[in-house]
């Protein structure tokens, strides 16, 4: 398979579905709408996971695990929760084959139907509350901060690798708590959590704002987000954190009795980020050379290459290499030291780029003899010739400056691409031209919203939380507004 | 509820049931035979995992994710495999639902069935073999050292908790190699991983042994295994490592070019453990008063307990307290402070034995003025004084002891219940009066396994590796044996 990729001039979609393949990060399996996660991507999803982790058990937050399935009449008890995820579930309905009567190979047992259908989650709102009646009896037993990491289902027809497939991998988070503004301030805390994430690891600038009513999480009062920015100009919803109010408490009968003997319902939030951050990741930063990532989510931070003519000056330029691999361990910092002589050095320097790993290192004869080394930056693509006994502050340095510099380019990106508009047809230029966020004041309307989505295919991606009152008019209807939200087309 | 477990005298099983939600690890669900792993017994599950990865990866395994649903076709590819599995499985048939038109709810949308029914993965072969086609080419992409860890269906009609349920969680390793021999050594490679788990950090004695042919997994040329010997004088299989042939290559259709380029049919390995390892490390060291964990897998390894008639004693007790908790930290010893005033010391004191942490240490005001504190095993229940001075040293010293103890007294137990048997009758009193293990010469044939077991319930555990070749008699039929294989009641 050829290394080359298409240019993201030509076919942006088509450059990103090759690269995610291109670099193994996943591929389709032969399950509609599932991917594969090869190790090279699953590593860099380990490494998201462990630092959300992380996030989650500092503040509090402890990991347990629900059901996959949920009986279908769980599901249905909270009634916006299941208008929004009946139309995309895969149903359990039996629970057994056996082989066919005509010998043509198993079918499903007509004997074993199930009572009751089960869904495999589509998310876990229902099992979860239906576990915490049992688990909260009184304000002592309260917050309850839980988080599990899991696969779920949503039956997509149109499916994407990372961005949008039926089974994907996430985290969510399920809390209860005794007041409202507990719960809100949760919510609160794990948006800061989830943009401190994007913005530090991913190196991903984000917009934390709040959904409209027709854009929020089917049972939640009000859905917080994070929304990034991509290349082509599309936004990308990167994690949600829902206030549900007393919602999923009243479906599933959750009281607690207070502080002063008295019973009352509990507050909930949910939050999650996904295997999505992985299409995120890659749309942020990328280039025409194949995958780049940001040190702090590298799986390999640095890769050394040796180049060598027979085995006698490879045997040299190894030793100095293992013994630069080790200080570099010694500091933490992953290396991987590519020593195969199947593949020719010119190979590996592609295959590295395709890769995105941050620092390339090359070491040849007359390295050896001038204790020099050649090092390149994949986000930049400078190559430069440094002393080995500098090799290590150097590469510490260096990586610390890319994980800066993505960000900032990256940033720099988003902020020339937030336009302010005050007339519909600047609405529509902005959005097909230069595409980006476009900022727009907007009457509050369900209608509008669905008017503007209609006619231009953007959706109110935020109302930030940042966001300065002012008087407006709203760029379709003329009506009063009193502040800007912001529009885009979006993944 | 009160926490008094059934003894285990009484009743073993009730006892095991009692314990596991009595001490927070795990409950069952309003979905028939799945669980809920509570955020204690998760976090337990959480350390597990860490070790087992960390083992996996030293040895040159790679994560990666595949999908959780399997086409029914795929399933049938491996005649054993499909036969194996057929009868206890959950089948996706649709992938919507929607409203009812009597407005009694939702319902399956019969509209929506699938052209092939789905299966939710018992075990991963079918769609990994699948996808190993693709990515297998030469000699040069082998080994392929692939792990995942993932949610597993499997329906079974009689479920204890972490022991047998419907849904459980586990790894399961999926590699493919170029020679039989190669393949054979993973294998064996992966059980002694598996052994070296279960002995040093679960402190569970395990016998590494071979399955016969009825207990091999289906699809398996050959089955290893570690089976540990539980309390109540019951077997527990507690991982199993498979060596594959090239079964599920020539089902897949898997070929590589040699280096001698030919085309041949790749050798695989396939093993697991599970959730069922909780179960495992349970029955292997707890007690009447409940849990009793290993250090090296407790989420808390040492617990703090002020006791205090006023504020004023709590605050200065604290004090000193966070000053130890701070040096035990600092040599990562896992301590909770538990200073909660809405419980009094005695129910915290029965709380962390009930839930098993290793070391419990108390301070009251007169320790506080002698500079002396209590230390209390739950291994042992010994109490003792010692000095605040010597406290790290101490505590670091007895948690390897308590580590080694349980291990010693799980081994001596594990050694005694080995008996050597050569007649049926003495197998039937030793089987029904001490249990354990049978250790009996056998003729080699499923038929008298199977008499075997129809007569006692009992089932060859395990062909132990380390067998010494010994000329012998059949137990039952009298036949010629060359060795003595593990008979035993089983989990």
């Amino acid at each position: 398979m050829s290394k080359n990729l298409t240019k993201r001039e030509t076919d942006y979609s088509k450059w990103y579905n090759e690269l995610v393949v291109k670099a193994d990060l996943a591929e389709n399996s032969g399950v509609r709408g599932c991917m594969v996660i090869k190790p090279y991507g699953f590593a860099i999803w380990e490494k998201m996971q462990a630092q959300l982790d992380k996030m989650f058990k500092e503040t509090g937050h402890e990991n347990a695990y629900f059901p996959l399935f949920i009986p279908k009449s769980y599901l249905s008890k909270e009634a916006d929760h299941v208008k929004g995820f009946a139309k995309e579930c895969a149903v359990v309905t039996h629970y057994r084959l056996k082989n066919a009567e005509d010998g043509s190979g198993v079918v499903v047992d007509p004997e074993a139907k199930l009572e009751e259908e089960l869904i495999v989650r589509p998310t876990s709102e229902t099992i979860i509350w239906d576990t915490y009646r049992k688990w909260i009896e009184s304000y002592r037993d309260l917050p309850l901060l839980i988080n599990q990491w899991a696969n779920v289902v949503r039956w997509e027809m149109r499916t994407r690798l990372f961005l949008r497939t039926a089974e994907f991998l996430w985290q969510e988070g399920h809390t209860a708590h005794a007041t409202e503004k507990e719960a809100i301030q949760e919510a609160e805390l794990i948006l800061d959590i989830y943009g401190d994430f994007a913005e530090k690891f991913m190196a991903m600038p984000v917009i934390k704002g709040l959904k409209t009513a027709s854009e929020r999480f089917a049972g939640a009062i009000e859905t917080y987000c994070i929304e990034g920015l991509m290349q082509d100009g599309k936004a990308l919803q990167a994690g949600t954190s829902h206030f549900l109010g007393q919602n999923f408490a009243k479906a599933f009968d959750v009281q607690f009795t207070s502080k002063e003997g008295k019973r009352e319902h509990v507050w909930a939030t949910s939050w999650g980020v996904s295997t999505r951050l992985m299409g995120a990741l890659i749309m942020t930063h990328s280039d025409d050379l194949g995958l780049v990532l940001p040190p702090n989510l590298a799986p390999i931070q640095v890769v050394i290459i040796p180049i060598h003519r027979n085995d006698e000056q490879l045997d040299a330029i190894s030793e100095k290499i293992n013994q630069i691999v080790k200080e570099l361990r010694s500091k933490n910092i992953s290396v991987k030291f590519d020593n195969r002589t199947t593949h020719k050095p010119g190979w590996k320097f592609a295959e590295y780029e395709l890769k995105g790993v941050p620092l390339r290192i090359a070491m040849g004869p007359r390295d050896l003899e001038n204790g020099t080394l050649e090092i390149a930056r994949r986000d930049t693509l400078e190559k430069q010739s440094i002393s080995q006994e500098n090799v290590v502050d150097f590469v510490e340095k260096t990586l610390k400056e890319i994980q800066e510099n993505l960000f900032t380019k990256a940033y720099n990106y988003r902020e020339s691409h937030i336009i302010e508009v005050e007339t519909f047809e600047e609405f529509k230029h902005i959005l097909n031209t230069k595409g980006g966020f476009v900022s727009a004041h907007w009457d509050g309307t369900a209608e509008t919203e669905d008017k503007i989505k209609e006619l231009t295919k953007a959706t109110i991606r935020c109302i930030p939380l940042n966001n300065k009152i002012e008087e407006g008019k709203c760029v379709l209807t003329g009506k009063k507004s009193t502040q800007r939200v912001l529009f885009a087309k979006a993944y």
